[in-house]
This record gives structure tokens, sequence and C-alpha cells, in this order.
């Protein structure tokens, strides 16, 4: 089996082989190629703009890849959507797309974008979404820094935000949005039917998963007095199946719990209340529940 | 007069400014703005992809712009092309969009590109290029990375290229070329037409130019005797107009030339051959002949 | 419960930021603010200037925060000094203000800077040091690079030194030490009263200790026969509480060990002689005792 | 004679030092010292901080330097005050100390300021300038990142700007100006009474005087029909003493003018509209009048 | 004990550092000095190129040093090879001196060398592999660049090469392998006969054979059902000794494993068919068998 | 006419490629070849190592290169020194070869090096030397960092230096002058006596020497009454050839004069004595007396 997985070029291209790393694929990027050596022979890399995956995973030429919901759109390709890939701070968080205008625009709700001219990379999903409200405007391509084109080339623009500060710093207003979008793993149809090739596609959506799990939690392993359990297990009852290995001592146990990073600041003065010693963190590369 | 000048932002972005500045021009760029300031106050910049100038020259959003003539044909904008700006080592030199396929592709000349599939970043272009040749292809946009996209996701690229060492180290094979471009100072129509702007964006020109023939040119000045003059100057032939001042020896004269910079080692041999002295080269910001 | 919460600025950001991560606290510095949003919404950070800290602290802006004990000293401001903060390697190793001079310089102990000219940042220190002794001194304020300034613009300096190296550098004897400074925890002391926030306090001394402790140290798991045990145990005697598990094979048991990272090379070898296997060694990033 | 003169260090460095070799005089600066070896037997650099300046230079330690006026004020020094030294885009352009407080504080006026607190740097000058209006505030030394304390740690602030943007970004409004400061080169009045020593420090500043002339200036050489000089000079009018040689041809002459470098545009089309040919323009190094 | 032991500076100096800090051993390299701190007090290191090291460890210099076998042959000298040092990805892989033509060149065998003219780094090795095959060809020192001599100042190479990669790009073909080369560990004789310096030499070896061990490998732990662990063993019988520890639940069991990291791939999916739960992967600084 | 042309590769590199440039000569280089393009098409650059610059240049190879007097000597090859580039501050400025030795060597003078081990990378230099006082001593060749080996491996070294602070900060001490050295252009004899090969080498020499002598020279021009000329002259009179031209207004006169950039704080008090107006200093690219 050689599977053909594309990666998101570009922007995202970091976080994404940093991300495949944890995962336990090791990807070596090479200057001029699309292609991009794997350290599981069973699969091969293909660097791509996030904006073309989709059009080659439906025409076959990538078996999967990963990209945002929003070009799977832009596109109008017909993908199999095997997962959704979401984690906190910072990496593939949820983006919006929202329509934005000057901060003193007279428009206030996207119905009054009737005739306006408005500039996006996103052509297709900004048509669609006016068109079913009835709205009729100039749409057109921006190739890139759209957030400064308006009031002075355009009336509005419609763009991809994350916090919204950078609109803000532009003096832009949002009037609507028009659809959020999150990143996915996605596959070509025939692929996924391939007993095999899906087989693979989904160990690789676990495993994706898995490093996406375990991005903030940590390890915390004690030792504690036995008759001291069950006056603290229940303290830690929003942990899933923490781990109790007896020891030598039998009055002792071990307990091993996986924690969020956030909580052990709470956790570990409720431990030391219980008399619990020894207690150690360790950082974690996968969580598989 | 305030006019609205628009400046090709990205690649071409460092080496225009550095060229305005030469000129006569500064700008000052801030980071979230199209606007940049000018220390000419008739003059207000707007920075643009070189892709998007011609649209806004066109439209009047900016009376005048620098740009490329593909970018101009590309978009198919009707806009006063006022001069062509090319000088030779680096910068604004000639670019030429080609046709190119892998070396061991069968396609030998452009018409074997019938009913296949090509991505490029012009796509209008080079689908006129092809009507006109009644050749029927799939031409797909694409989002950049060009170059690498053939054989594995297109049979043909149409790309830019200078030297050709990209496509080389690509394994790419020139089929063969669709148009050749310079850098254009390109006015809007209706501005043209207004005298004041039209005297301004003349002057522009006549320093732009100065600037570019400065660029590759430098001043000599040497003593000699008057008796010498009439056998070197038709050796100096080439060269425009040298000044000859007397000195208070008026047996000598001194002699100022300008020549580019890669003939004075041509120069210099004659000049010592003619028992010049005090032979000083040095820089020059603008010649205007 | 909204903790205000200083951290230093400048020299000692970078590891501060650095540490409260390894304790669990999340800061992000943007540019142009005192304000570092933390993920932990019981806390706010706010960066500042060592030498400013305990002023603010003091005055409550603050509730607590981190400085040396010299600045506090400086300040002349009544704190709380919940902890003190030291470790080995680098970081916040302890620190000395010294009197140094030119190593030519006829002073030889501190009595003979009577009528001298001294610069330094630490004024206040300074004269209270000297005044105890019945000195009588010119010293003024330094704005910085005080190790270069004697012989030449003053007689002697007091300034801040770890391993002496950049006095010995800059041709500077030592004459006199004023005082060692170490890291300090600090808190206003009215916040410290209150029973919520000297809680918040308490856990934030309890698990930056904690990442301290961890630095040097490392987990140690191995597999060892029962009856090498008793023999193994006393020459890691001192190590605290060794974790022994049971192993279904039941001649054996697991054996894990918390040990310095520089004992690491003492304790293989012998646990090879007992026949231990599969030892393995693994990053700790908090160890509370 | 040794002359020793003090050279900023800090943030004025580079470009005093620059400047300083545009002048003649080239430092090497060493990393350990506050002495740079200069390149003119006759002098010896030391760098200080521009607060630190006039103390030095006052008491002899120094026998010229270069700071700015506001550091002479606040130190309370008494010292020759030799020249300004004023250049426009960057550099030594004149900075203002302004009272600065948040956009939405209930300040308006610097009389709003009674009973509050402020930070700066500038000690001195801002409780002198409060003084003479009767104004008693709370004025406490930063050590740093002032402009950021307000309105968290204190209700205003008295800061440096040039443009105001670093202010507006902030979010701070200027209240007031306390007073403009330019760069000047001073002198310790005992050494300036010397006539050797004077001499030297007239002719580093005509030097320094001559470098910053020629920064914003270049030169344009042209050839031009004697009859069209006398219509053309007086258009020249703001220029000072162009210098007009004889050419062989004896109805032609070349003209040698110095111009600022922003009016070129304007000239440029001057000189062609009287028939001038073979226009260059040149750098420059130096221009005394 | 001072066990003088030599580090290979240059391009193998931090790749060997980092190797060395896992292994236990940190050093501070300090920049005008061979000699490098070690927190070992029994330690000291000594930086020196890896062409250099046998020489001083033969002569007694230094008791022990890495560096490759192709120096430890081309210098000629006597040491003790202590062990070998070879692992995958990228750092210490064996790498291969070659003799290499122009691809073009008539030269098909190491044969046609005969009296050609040869540059290499390794003149000794290229020497004696010629002298053994009865060829007699001109040998000269080559002071870098090796690669692109030939074919215009020599006619062939021999040079080190890990892929090939660099000589294809240079448009070489391989003729032939004079050797392979691996890191070694080596000592001087005599100080490998001394009991307490060969004690701590082997130490050293066994240290960094267990980071060289752990660098691919990670720990695996999961709780299981015991019924499944006799079906879910044979599946992981390619693994060493996997630690199993009772749990409270007598029904199931903690199961412990150290794999390669890229096997985790195919045991998670193995696992969770096997119903096991609270998987974590973790990583390993050592792991001695 | 194809000149081959060796050019220094590694640390002089950047500044040779510099001087070219400034002599007329643009080559760009490619990473991976010997071979640099030229914009003269009479000549092709060749990257090769000063050390072995002489070795190809001898052979024919090389028609001509640059590289030091002492490789020339080290490499015992036979070709034509056609000229000497010597120039201040930086660059190609005169080195020397010594012996030096650890400061508190017992070695005093070069005769105590009698059965000494010496490490360098000029072994045939230094063996030389000492051959023809009667020293016997081990010279063994250096791979490179030679002023850290002394005393450790070696009792005294023979290296580069310009200035000696690389030795005083390794704490070495100077014992002897072996050589100095300076740059030279060198020539292939046979090359040498081709009369067009002959004529271009000495046109480059022309170019090389014109373009150092300006490196440290400013063009001075200023404005003078003619009855001032006589008296000023003289005191000018280091200098050569001034150019005196006169001026429309026949009492005054131009002065062009070039002259070294630190004389410039000299001359200039001295023309403002003489009335001198309207003075510019600019630089120069090429001074050919």
């Amino acid at each position: 089996m050689n599977l053909k997985f594309g990666l998101p070029k570009g922007s995202l291209q970091e976080s994404t082989l940093s991300l495949m790393q944890r995962a336990g694929f090791q990807f070596t990027v090479s200057k001029r190629n699309y292609f991009v050596d794997c350290d599981d022979p069973e699969m091969e890399g293909v660097l791509l703009r996030a904006q073309e995956m989709a059009r080659y995973v439906e025409n076959g030429v990538l078996d999967a890849g990963l990209t945002g919901r929003d070009w799977i759109e832009e596109s109008g390709c017909d993908v199999k959507d095997v997962c959704e890939l979401v984690y906190g701070k910072s990496g593939f968080r949820p983006v919006r797309w929202v329509v934005a205008v000057p901060d003193d625009s007279p428009v206030k709700k996207v119905e009054d974008l009737q005739s306006k001219r408005i500039a996006t990379e996103a052509v297709n999903i900004t048509r669609a979404f006016l068109k079913e409200r009835g709205i009729e405007a100039e749409v057109e391509f921006s190739w890139g820094a759209t957030e400064v084109k308006a009031p002075y080339l355009v009336d509005a623009i419609v763009e991809l935000t994350e916090t919204g500060s950078s609109l803000r710093a532009n003096n832009l207003r949002i009037v609507d949005t028009i659809m959020e979008s999150t990143t996915r793993l996605i596959a070509n149809r025939k692929s996924y039917e391939d007993k095999e090739k899906r087989g693979k596609i989904d160990t690789i959506a676990t495993l994706l998963q898995g490093a996406i799990n375990a991005r903030n939690r940590v390890g915390l392993k004690f030792n504690i007095q036995k008759k001291q359990i069950d006056t603290l297990l229940p303290l830690l009852s929003a942990l899933k199946n923490p781990t109790i290995s007896p020891l030598v001592n039998s009055k002792w146990a071990a307990l091993e719990i996986i924690v969020e990073e956030q909580f052990v600041r709470k956790v570990i003065p409720k431990l030391k209340e219980h008399g619990a010693t020894d207690i150690i963190e360790y950082p974690l590369n996968k969580v598989i529940f």
C-alpha cells in the first residue's frame, strides 16, 4: 500500500508537520518538491495549498489529506469528511469567515450589501451565502491582504478571523458570520471503500486524535495510604480510570492518573492534604481513551 | 493635487521602493495599511498586489501605478501604458511566461497540449494563447508552487521564468513562450488627460528612467593634454556629450564622461595610453540624457 | 478571585516565564502591555522591572510577585516574604552585591572608601552599608554599565555578580560583599491575610518549588529479582521512598525511583550488577516531596 | 593633545558613531570598555549613557561630548553648549517630553494633575515644570517601560516622544509638552577656554554640521547654453552659489548645484525646460557652506 | 581521577554534545578553549578536530575520545577501539569513502585510475587502497570543497558520502567504495589498562549506548483485562519483557512496554482491539537492556 | 580569450568579491561549483582555497589568481608575482606568521624550540625557517584552531595574526616572526608571456589598485579666490595634481583635490581660513594616479 496523503503548505505547514510527528509520522520536507518522504513506508506526503486540497482528493490524485471545512466548500468538491480535528490554545482552532465593513460604514446588516463591491479569497462561499439571502453584489477575488482593502478599494470584505483582533486593528466591524470552519481529515471516496486504505486512514485519525488529546494533559503518579483512597477518589471523580497498583507496603498503593495540565494546580493541594507522597508529573505524547 | 500611486506589494516591493527612493520619492510603509506616506506632499502611495494593479488604475481608485505587462493583459483592463522600465543585472529585468512540461513528457510542441490539464496563475493569458492556436485544454488556477505540480497533478504548467533555472531544477522542459513582460508605469486614462496630473506622472517617468540609467553607470573624470583629445574622442565615440573643461594650465583640459560600469575596464587602458592622469571614478544617483 | 501577580521584566523575564510554565501557569505576553494573560482564570500577570516590584506589591496594586531580596531592601518597602526560590546551574542562583575597585587601587578594605566616589544602581543598600560602618562617601546613581566606570569615572563600584567573571574581565577586585540575594515570592500583607488569596499564593509557592525540585531530577524505573532488592536497597539509601510494585512473575518486582540527574551514572552500573533489566529513565516536570 | 570625547551609549550609539564616521572620525568599539579607540590620535572616545554625559563633562572627566538638551537640564550640570545638531528623516530629530494620560482620564489640562501620581525617567525636569505652575504631585522615578504604567500603576506619565505613535498605541493622550530637546555638542568650560582644545572642538562641530548638511542633499551637474543661465538662475534662487564653469564649446557652460534631495523632483523639470543636457545627480559626504 | 575525553570539533560537535547530554554528561563549551567543563568532576572534555583525535589519544594527551573509524585509519595510530556507536535517522550513521568521477568520465572501474590525479582529504587511506590493487596515481591533499574539483582540477576524488546526493548534485558517479566508517569510542591503551579509568570508560560506553537505544523508542503503558493478555502477548512477541502489574480490580492488569517509535502505529490498533484503555505514550532518555 | 581567474574561497571570499566588484568585475557565485560567472565575457572565475591557488596557477589550470605571499611560499610553486595588493583599515592588510608560546613557557627565543613539538597549518614555511637556524623540532600539521593547542597539546604554535589580540586572548606570547605576507595577484608564467593575456592581467592589476586607492580617499571640491591659491597650495603640498578650473566670475576658481579620508579633518580648517566656500566632499570608486 502507498497512501498519498496531502499536507497543507504555507501558514499551517509547520504546526501540521509537528502534529503529525507527535502522532507518529515523521515527514522530511525537501525544498523543491510536492512529495515529502515519510518514515512510514506505507505513506507518502504531498504538500499542497489548503485551497487546492479537496480538488486533488476528489480526483484521486490523493487518497486523503488535511484541510479546512471552508476550503472544501469553496472548492465544491465531493470528498469523505473522516473526522474533525480541534484543539485549544493554538493550532487548529475553529476559524470564522465573516463579512466585515469599516467601522463608520452605513452597512449595518448583510442585507445592506445590495449592489456593493466585496473582496474575498473565498468567492464561491460568499456568492452562495449572498444568493441564499437574495442579495446581489459584486464579489471580486482578492489576491491577498484583503483586510486593508475596505473602504478604499471595496465596500466590504469577507475574511478569515480567529480572534477578530486583526480586523479591529484595521478598523473593521463584523457584520455577519458566513461560516465556521475547522480542520478536517478528508479522504477520496473510492480510497475509503478500499478496506486496507480505510484501515490506514482510520489509524491515522486515531493517532491524530491521540496526539491532540495529549496536548494539554499530563500524567500524575503518587503513593498514598490505602485508607486514604476512598476519601480521595471522589475528589478526583472528574477523572477517568485512575490506575491503582499495590505496593510492597500493603497499606499503600500507587496511583497514576491522567489530568488536564491546567487541573494539576487544583489536584496537587488535594493530594497533599490526603498525605500523598512522591508525587511526580510527566509529559505525554498520546492519550487514547 | 493628490496623486494616488500604486506600488506592487510582495516580491517586487523592496526593489520598487528602493528604485522610487533613488528616483527621489521616499515612502514610509506601515504594517497594517494599503496607504504609504510619501515625502512628496503631492503623492500618496498605495500598496497592492501586482495582479490587482491594473484593475484599480482602470476604475480610477488609483491615478497611476507600477506593474508588469503580463498582469495588465491578464486583467484585461484598459489603462495608459506610460513607459517601460527595464534594467539589467537584477531588478525589473524582462520575464517570460512559458509553457513547460516534465523532461520526459510526450508533449513536444504546444499543439500536443490538446485535451491536457494545465495549471497556471495566469489563466486568461493562457486561455487566449491556446484559443488563438485552436487548442482545447483544461486550464486551472494554481494557488502557488505551480512548478512542482507537473507531472503528478497536471500535464503542463504555464509559469514565469527569468533564467529557467528553477524550471530545470524541477526537471521541466520549456515547450513554448507565451509572452515576454517588463515593468510598466501605467496611468488611469482620465487622470492622464488632466494636465497637472499628466505633468506629475511624466516627471515621475523621467526620474525613474534617470535612476535606472544611473544604476550601471559611473562618472569618470581625468586630466589630459588638449592635443590628445582629438585622437581620444573617437575611441570614446559610443559615449554621449563628454564635458570638456579648461584648466588653469592651458595645455591641459579636464574631461568628464558617463560610462557603463562594465565599459570602464575597456576605457581606462585607452585613457592611460593617451597620457591621462588623475583618473577618478565616482558613483551616480541619476543620469538624464 | 483575580490575583494580580508581578513578573520581572527584562533579563529574568524569559527564565521566569519558563519556570512559571513548568509550575503550571502559562502566560501569554503581548508587546505593548504590562498585563499578561494567564491560562489560570484566577490570576493575571503584570510585567514590571524587578526594581519596582516591591513598590507596587506594598501599595496593593499587586497581590504578589517575584523579585530579588536585594531590590526589596533597596526599595525599603514592607512586604510579606513568602518563600525563597533557589536552584543550581543557571536561573535564580544566589547573587551578590559587592564593592569592587580596580586591581591596582590603593583601596584594600571597605574602610578605605572614606571620601571616595562610588557608582551603583543600588544607592540605598550601599548608603546603609556604609553608614553602619561609619564611612562617608559620595554614592551616585549609575544608569548602567557600572562595571566599566572604575577607575576612570569613579573610585569604586557596587555591583551585582554571580561568578565574578565579569568583574575580573574588567580588571576589578572585590573588596567586600554588601549582601547576598536570592529570588523571593513576595505578597502584599493585606492580600496574604485574605484566606482565599493566601491559599492561592501558597499553592503557587508549592508548585514553583515543585518545578524547581524536578529540574535536575529524573525518574528511573526497572525490573529486578525480589531476592536482589535487599542488597540493592542500601546502595540506594540516599534516595527517598523507592516505589516497589509486584509483577506477575512473583520473583520479580518493579522499582521506580527519583534521582538527581547527575547521580544516574552512578546508579545504573550498580543496578546492572544486581541484574536489573528494562531500565528506563524519563523526564519530570515536578517533584513534590 | 588628548581630547576625551563622550559618545552616547545605547539607543543612539549606532547612529552617533555613523555620524561621527561621516564627519571623519572612525571609532572602534570594544566590548568591555568605556574607552573607544579613534583613528584620530588627538582624540579618545568614551561611551556613556546620555543621562550621565553632562555630569562627567562638568567635572572634567570628559572635555566634550554629545547628549540631549533634556538630559543636560535633568542633570542640572553647568556645561558649554557648543552647537545644536539637528537633521531630518531619522537620527537626531527633535524629541519632546510630554505629559500623557489614558484616553479616558478625567485629566484634561496639566493643572488637573494636582495630587496625582506621575511616573517618569526625568524626575527633575518634571518637578521643575510642575513647581513653576504651582502643582503638587507625586513624581516617581520609572526604571523603564513608562508608557504602559498608566492608568494601572500611575495617573499620568512624562515620557519622550517623536511621532506620538507609541503613545497612541498605548491609548494615551498628550496633555501638555514639558520641553523640546535636540542633540547638543557640549564642552567642559575649562577645556573650552584652552585654545588648542577649543580649536579641536570647533573643528568637530564644523565637520559634524558638514555631514548633517550632506545627509539630505545631492549634487546636480548639467550642461546648458549660456544664454539660458540668466532666466534659469532666478528659478533656482533658493540655492546658494551655483558653480558655473566654462566649456570648450564657448556657447555652453557646466553648472553644478547642491540641492535638497526632495527638491530634485522640482528642479529637474525646470532644467529640461531650459534645454539642459547630460544632467547627473551624485551623492555627497559633506557640505560646508 | 580526571579522565581527559576528546570530543569532535566542527560539524559533529553539536550532535555529539547533545548525545553526551542525553547520556548524562553536560559539557559547557567556552569560546576560546580546547577544554570544556563537564558536570562530572571525574571528567574533562577536550574539543579537537575528528582528524586529530586518534593522534592525541595514542600519545596519551587524551584518555579517550569519539571519532570516526576512517580518521583512526588515516592517522595510522594505535588505539583501543572500545565500541561502535551507530544509529539511524540522522547523527552518527555509517558513512562511506568513495572514489567518484565525473558522469562522463572514461573511468569505469578503479583500475582505470592508473596515472590519474586524485584529490582527497584522506590521503593515506586512499594511497593504501590503491597500492593494494597495484594502481599508481597522484594523490593530492585537498583543503576542502573536494567534490567540485573534478573534472576541472583533478580526474577523480575520494570523498565522504552518506546518501550520495551531494555527489549526484555535482554530476559525479561513484566508481568504488574505499571504506565504510562509523563513530567509535576509542581509548588510550595504557589508560584502558588502568582499572579505574577502564571502569569509567565502560560506564560511558554503557550510557552512550543507552542514549542511542532510547532515541527511537518510547514507553507505552495501558490497562487491560487479564483474560485478554494471553491473546495479546503473542502479538507483541517481538517486544522484550513487557512489564505486567496487578491492579486493584483483579480482572485487570497494567502493562508497560518499550517499543520502537515507528512501531507504535501498529501496536495501538491491536491494543484497542483487545479492549485496552488509558493508553499512554511517554518519551525516554535512556534504555539499557 | 577566456582568462581563468582564481578567487580565494572562505574567509577572504566576501571581501575579495567586493574588491573585484569595485574594480569593475561582477562575479555571480553559484552554490555547487568552483566556476563563477563573470560579467566580463573574457574572464571566468574559479573559487579555490587560498592554500591551493598557487598549485593550480603553476600547472596552468588557472591563468591568474589572488592569494597570499605565505601560501605561495608554503606551496613551493613557481608563479609570476604580478603585484602586491595592500590597503589599510580592514581587508587585505599585511598579516604575520609568528611563533607563539604560552605566557609562562620557558621558551624565550626561537632557539629554545630545539626538540619541541610545534603545531601549524604552514608546515613547510615553518620547517624552512627552523632549518635555516639549525633548530630541530617536530612540526605537525594542524587541522584548525591552532591557537588553543599550546601548551596542552604542543609546546608552541606557528600561527597567522593581524593584531595579536586573538593570541593574547589565548594567553600566548609571540617569540618571533617567521614572515609577513600580503595579498598578491599571481599569474601562470606561460599565460603571462601571451601578449593578450598579459594585457588583460595588467588591466586587472590597474583596476584593483584603483579600487584600493579609492577606499580611504574622498574628493573635495570648493570655490576660492584666485589670489589665495598660491598661499593655499603649499599647505596641501602632500597632495598630487590639484585640478584648478576657472569660474565665470574671473576672480574665483574651482579646486578639486583627492585626499585621504583621515586628512579631511586637517584640510577643512585650512580651507576655511583661506576663505574657501561651498566645500563639498564626495565618495570615490577608483583613483588611478
